[in-house]
């Protein structure tokens, strides 16, 4: 029983053996109770989180929290591949727009295409034509940037505009410890410096 | 509901909001099956996993396996702190007695004395004269040796053998590398060295 909660653990990510009997040891003999309470909380979300109709993001109700806010534009959308990612963008309140949620990146190998992103419902969004900027915030990895550059073809048939976030040296990283990918980029990408 | 699990996930060891995070959303998107078989498993453990009646360790049933099994020998028992330490000696096949869990360490400000270790149980143990020698193998930390020193005294009233398991420089372990604690340890405890 011991050993078949261990195995359990495993599911999580970053979790081996031996965090797995940490975290069983942990809870037998310091707190059953929000074991328990884990195992509800657990159930309650695998069962009743489903995706949102509009954006695709992760939620319990038909339409998300921001997809059902009318005080979001409906002119921007923000197209990212997980719902983590939405969660790190409203944290830092830059974005008033609405998202798009892929639930990954075009990998042909691994049988993940168009359809499986939900690109079809994407374009079906930009046909609505209440779209006016698309801005791709997949990841800067190359998978990220060939999905991005999937959907800017794609999205370049609608009179929209299409943006990528932008990448760079981090705000506040230091410039020596930097990877060379990303010092070629930020200079590559460099922008006219205006002085007030 | 995603919240909620978030802050469940919270009562693992080391596990904070960004791990619950990832945790929740790998599960959440890629593996659901998994999560609900995570909280089977905890619910079942958490509900039925109890103490050996006789060495105190985490157990289905009323006796733990090396307690009910009579090949392991009666006249050594090696005391430790948790269960996980049972599981880490019984890993090394270096042991083929039986043990005594303490689950925990005295520590009179938080409440854990004599009764809270099962010292009586210990003493009742030791007097039915099985047991021969008394290996200590508490934690080579403060309260460790303290409860080691403790448990020592109420052991020398009985005629049997009291040792503590050996500290020093771990194998494979580099001197240069040793803390200065573990150095003054090796050297004072040091042996007579037998060449053949």
């Amino acid at each position: 029983m011991i050993e078949a909660l261990n195995k359990a653990f495993c599911v999580l990510p970053g979790v081996g053996g031996k965090s797995a009997q940490r975290f069983v040891y942990h809870l037998l003999e310091k707190n059953r109770e929000g074991g328990l309470e884990l195992a509800k909380a657990l159930i309650n979300a695998m069962e009743n989180i489903k995706n949102c109709a509009s954006c695709r993001t992760l939620s319990e109700k038909k339409l998300c929290d921001i997809c059902a806010n009318h005080k979001r534009d409906q002119a921007q959308l923000c197209v990212v591949e997980t719902p983590a990612d939405i969660y790190a963008i409203e944290k830092s309140g830059a974005y008033q727009g609405k998202y798009f949620v892929l639930s990954g990146y075009l990998s042909p190998i691994d049988g993940v295409g168009a359809a499986e992103l939900g690109l079809d419902e994407l374009q079906q969004k930009l046909n609505q034509q209440q779209v006016k900027e698309i801005i791709l915030a997949t990841n800067a990895t190359i998978e990220g940037e060939v999905t991005a550059h999937y959907i800017s073809n794609m999205a370049q048939q609608f009179d929209i505009q299409i943006t990528r976030i932008a990448h760079g040296i981090p705000i506040g990283g230091e410039l020596e410890y930097a990877d060379i990918n990303t010092i070629a980029h930020a200079l590559s990408g460099r922008k006219k410096y205006l002085s007030d």
